[in-house]
């Protein structure tokens, strides 16, 4: 395992930390926040999803914030989408890479999606074939969710997420990763499973997706990185929460990440002062919102001198 | 590694957290505190501190607490003793152990005890033949602080931290433990240094103490543990911070940390519902001051059912 290749941090607060909370940030903002972020080091932003905008008006404004990445040299701008319909829209937009959700969880993935873990595997195989026959290079990444666990069904076993994985693969997903939808994951589970995970789909499973839920998403981080996960997703002040845990922590802190990392010398490209800067930006924009995180108030330590 | 063997939590707040709070909690708040830890499951607790009432009125009760302490069956209490004076106290109060810091920044060391490391290993020999001589079965455990980092002078080298550990044993200490004081390390950096230490103390390397104050406690705590440290300092609610950086987390949270461990099976004897009922006292007492932790917002995982 070599310890000093470089990390890639995708920020997904645009997505996942917006989509759960209640105001609807203004697109100047989220314009601004996106280009707040590529100035910061980002080259991974998952700027919003192709839902229908009558479920998610937050994220109607999608297209928009594609438009932008794509203006920004060596940003890979990434869009959620939940089906066929969302496909042909991010591919309408030329996003860079389309990221397909599947839960690894019968429960949540009818709660979700209202289709069975298998019949969203049939729908990525039909963006598969939409993505070739159109001729774009959108790559696609399927996010196994609540692999780790579930609020709505509580165990999942590592079988059926290990057996979704390849579904995914077979069914013509270009990356997979692993995701800790809910928050509860533990070290040991998320060692195991990227171990067992690695052995079926090599460099293709290439993301780690974890919650700071109940405070063990640095933890969790660390021991991803232990076995050789080296792209994580992060949400700059840990927006987002948990619907089921009123002002609890969503995903992990982009600046806490960016500082495990520089900590252990890996390097991740971010400029820690200006993600500190953006973040301040955003609190201004979401007042009244929980906000995480603890390097923005304890600052770098005085052997570190920057990050980048 | 038995990664099967029970872990020991030793709650600190008494001192380590009461320490840096300005207010003085009432010592009937304090023994109902303590008496609350042991209904909890711990079985070591710091009650505070043999330092001049003067300089730390907070803690001018300590002795009350001991005596207090001495009558919880299998309860092992600790003090703090900053000096051969202190010890005479700790001695004549009966404490189960006393905790004597060493700072491995010489810096540190001047400022907090107005001695060098080295004066202050030869104060460890004096109280080791102090504690001999009274036929006192008082164990002597030191604590490295600033191990990992110092805020005055920034880098410790490894190599000094080192020495300094062997001329605690070779004074005389029971035990020694590393602390990251100022919440400087990273997990790479606290798997190393707690590996040569265990190459020179084996055993009597007993303690890993971490602070939370840039995020980074828990995946601290999971690689000592990862390397054998089965005994972890932890304060509830997180409270004391960091003088250095106002609001910023203190000690890894108690509460937080028996999560980390049950949910990787790893038993510590701690009843989580009894951490966070008292918790819920201690923030009625505390009102005002920043408590920390995730997991009285979040509960726990529908996939868990006790921690016991």
């Amino acid at each position: 395992m070599n310890t000093n290749s470089p990390v890639i941090v995708r920020e997904v607060g645009l997505r996942d930390g917006l989509q759960s909370i209640a105001r609807t940030l203004p697109t100047e903002h989220k314009l601004e926040w996106l280009r707040g972020a590529y100035a910061a080091g980002l080259r991974e932003i998952e700027v919003g999803s192709f839902v229908p905008a009558r479920l998610l008006p937050q994220l109607a404004d999608t297209a928009q914030l594609v438009a932008l990445g794509k203006t920004l040299p060596g940003l890979l701008t990434s869009v959620l989408v939940p089906n066929l319909k969302g496909a042909q829209a991010a591919l309408d937009s030329q996003a860079d890479l389309m990221l397909l959700p599947l839960s690894a969880s019968h429960a949540h993935s009818l709660a979700n999606l209202h289709k069975t873990p298998d019949a969203v595997v049939a729908e990525i195989a039909k963006i598969r074939a939409l993505r070739d026959s159109s001729g774009a290079n959108c790559l696609i990444e399927v996010g196994l969710s609540t692999a780790f666990g579930c609020t709505l069904q509580g165990r999942v076993e590592e079988s059926e997420v290990l057996r979704l994985l390849q579904a995914a693969l077979d069914a013509g997903a270009d990356r997979v990763g692993l995701a800790d939808t809910v928050g509860y994951a533990d070290p040991l589970q998320v060692s195991r499973l990227f171990e067992k995970g690695f052995k079926l789909a090599g460099e293709r499973l290439a993301c780690g997706h974890f919650h700071d839920t109940r405070g063990l998403g640095m933890a969790n981080v660390f021991a991803a990185w232990q076995v050789g996960v080296r792209r994580f997703d992060a949400c700059l002040a840990g927006i987002g929460g948990c619907p089921h845990a009123p002002g609890a922590s969503g995903n992990v802190v982009t600046e806490d990440l960016a500082y495990l990392f520089a900590s252990m010398d890996v390097a991740t490209g971010l400029d820690f002062d200006a993600l500190i800067a953006l973040r301040a930006r955003l609190a201004q924009w979401l007042i009244g919102e929980t906000l995480h995180g603890t390097l923005w108030r304890a600052g770098l330590p005085k052997t570190m001198k920057d990050l980048v």
